[in-house]
């Protein structure tokens, strides 16, 4: 290279307006409220509540390192090549192995490997929704689902969600009154909200959607974090044929890597795997591989245990500190699993004021009406467990405790 | 975890049409027939052209592995934790410096990591297309960014290439016409046609795009690997506020990382960021680090001069075994870099029903007819050099001189 010569531009100047050059679509883009807050509440003075990340202190990161170095010493060559899109068949075996012993029947067909479980939903929106197609979710809901499925201009249905997670009751008469292209749930340790879908609710479901052919997208990134009560069976188990279930190893391995799957028919499978193709070529073939090693050593039985404790503790930490600091009139969730809960201010506390002080108060959260599809739930928030240290959490609730008795007095 | 008490299915059955259940945006969606070709040319016996793979045998396997311990010892909490969608900033700081060294002036905020540059070939498809909306390319051009672009249901208006690349004497009257959404363009050593476009076109297409406000998206994937000749500008030298130029690792470092850059004005990279983070939230985490840790060493400069060295060498060894091989009457370019270069038959050579003879001589390619994006070039074919050895090529190209033989006899 010897750019030397030639750095003199032809044209200088002549500045684009560039808003004015992106299409319509760009319209309903926006950068995420939460990622917005989670810049402010980064300053280290802040015990956040506000992030969703799991805790980095027990990231098995010797492991990951021994993963590394296998795969590079053993298959090098095919670690840093191109691989094909329907992803790495060996870790796609694991995964089928892994869904078995999750009551779901699965082979390695059924399988597809995405980058994180959020490109499973681009891919999902991408598959199913044209401009103006309905699709039901519960409400509150997962943000990240909302802003995928937002790039494609779908019109929302929302059911309310309680204590036994969505409320089915008025479903029927969504799935009457119009085409739905797909009902979007979190059976599992819910975020927002940390509820759990009952059993029945989870049969009557499955029987509602196959009355009206309507499918089933079951994200479950949480299913394996329980830490107290029983285990439920996963929606796929119920009726496989109608569910598309999607799960990641962000929440029981590490984030960083970038890794989810989807479970489906093979016929769902080849039209993600057609999408995938136009958006990225494939998953990252050495990303794959790393965790495929992982799993065929067997660490994430032990990891996931680990998980479950560490959050547990942390959940009980903070609901403990809650029963002591918070003012009456303040009522929360109690997750058996997961990240997160669930608060509900007296209806005169708007809580998106409350941060403000919060912040002041160096103690920060989401307000729930975030995730909320058609907005509401103004006097509601997320609070997430898993990151804090138990320290942090009992100090934290003391001081959003403090700033909730300011603005309920 | 306890399936066995509830594996039972509520409902089985009910098999569901699931082409019935998708949208119409997937009626644009087919698998890429080049894909399909490679699947058929796996065959060990075959000697394989048709692939677009590096040569994996030089891939820098110590270097990375080295990276990955480095990475894991000293920040691997946050090689495995969730980062901001605007990507690892002591990467895009490499990445800048990288650039000006290439002759475009850019700051880490210019510079925006993706999964690969097929990813930054979808988020500018997402960007910039509505259904409907004109895009120009050449043609040929590369298979990817049709498929790409496809899913946002552009029109496309084609120019020609030759031998100084895309032929732009009409595109004045193209962009007079109508409203164009922007000009792709493949400058150094085209995928498929191994043509690079002269100093000359560049600069009079930039002031074309400028006189008209349309941007130019420059693709730029085998810049660094010119074996013969001088280096020329980069578009986006000559008029950096109207260019949009992305570039990869998977040319000059490994493929299988998935790892790409694009580089633009910040209104440009922040519009990105908001469409990349819907799709899969940011690119890998420890990635991210490992390429950094690469570029930091420094390892990448000796690497590029491996890869012009090893792909130069190959390159002669294919144009020389034509001269001698191949009957009178078919052509070829001669690329001075990259990995592609471009045949074309006489008339009456179909060469997809010539890949099925081929094939039966144990040799591969693909079609050129599959790079066009309203067809033609039924007597074109596209060979790569990089991914096969010396010995190989040889024997490859005797075969497929053979095989043209008989098609023209």
């Amino acid at each position: 290279m010897s750019p030397a010569k030639w750095t003199e531009p032809v044209l200088r100047g002549h500045a684009i307006d560039w808003e004015n050059k992106f299409c319509a679509r760009c319209s309903l883009m926006t950068s995420s409220a939460i990622r917005e807050i989670l810049k402010v509440t980064q300053r280290p003075e802040i015990i956040s509540f506000a992030g969703g990340l799991p805790a980095p202190e027990i990231f098995p990161i010797k492991e990951v390192e021994e993963a590394c170095v296998q795969v590079l010493r053993t298959a090098g060559q095919q670690a840093l090549q191109y691989t094909i899109t329907e992803g790495f068949l060996p870790l796609r075996q694991e995964l089928a192995v892994k869904m078995h012993k999750y009551g779901v029947e699965a082979e390695a067909e059924n399988i597809f490997p995405t980058n994180g479980s959020q490109q499973a939903l681009d891919l999902i929106g991408r598959i199913f929704i044209d401009p103006g197609d309905v699709i039901v979710t519960d409400s509150p809901t997962y943000v990240g689902a909302l802003q995928a499925f937002a790039a494609y201009e779908p019109r929302i249905e929302c059911l309310p969600l309680d204590d036994d997670g969505m409320q089915i009751d008025h479903l029927e008469d969504v799935l009457k009154r119009q085409k739905v292209r797909f009902i979007y749930v979190l059976p599992n340790f819910h975020n927002p909200a940390g509820v759990t879908l009952s059993l029945e609710r989870r049969i009557a479901l499955v029987k509602i959607a196959a009355k009206y052919g309507v499918p089933l997208i079951e994200d479950d990134p949480y299913g394996e974090l329980r830490f107290e009560g029983e285990d439920l069976p996963a929606i796929m188990t119920l009726h496989k044929e109608n569910t598309i279930y999607m799960s990641t190893f962000s929440k029981i391995l590490a984030p960083g890597l970038r890794l989810g799957w989807v479970v489906g028919p093979q016929a769902l499978i080849s039209k993600l795997v057609q999408a995938k193709q136009a958006t990225d070529l494939h998953t990252s073939t050495f990303i794959q591989m790393i965790v495929h090693d992982v799993m065929r050593r067997g660490i994430l039985t032990d990891h996931s245990k680990l998980i479950r404790k560490v959050y547990g503790e942390r959940c009980h930490v903070m609901t403990d500190a809650m029963e002591e600091h918070f003012p009456e009139g303040v009522k929360w969730t109690k997750p058996q699993g997961g990240l997160f809960l669930w608060v509900t201010a007296p209806e005169q506390v708007n809580t998106r004021d409350l941060l403000k002080k919060a912040i002041d108060h160096k103690v920060a959260f989401v307000p729930g009406t975030y995730f909320f599809p058609h907005g509401g739930g103004l006097n509601t928030m997320r609070l997430n467990f898993s990151n804090a240290q138990p320290d942090q959490i009992r100090e934290g609730i003391k001081r959003l405790g403090a700033t909730l008795k300011e603005a309920m007095a």
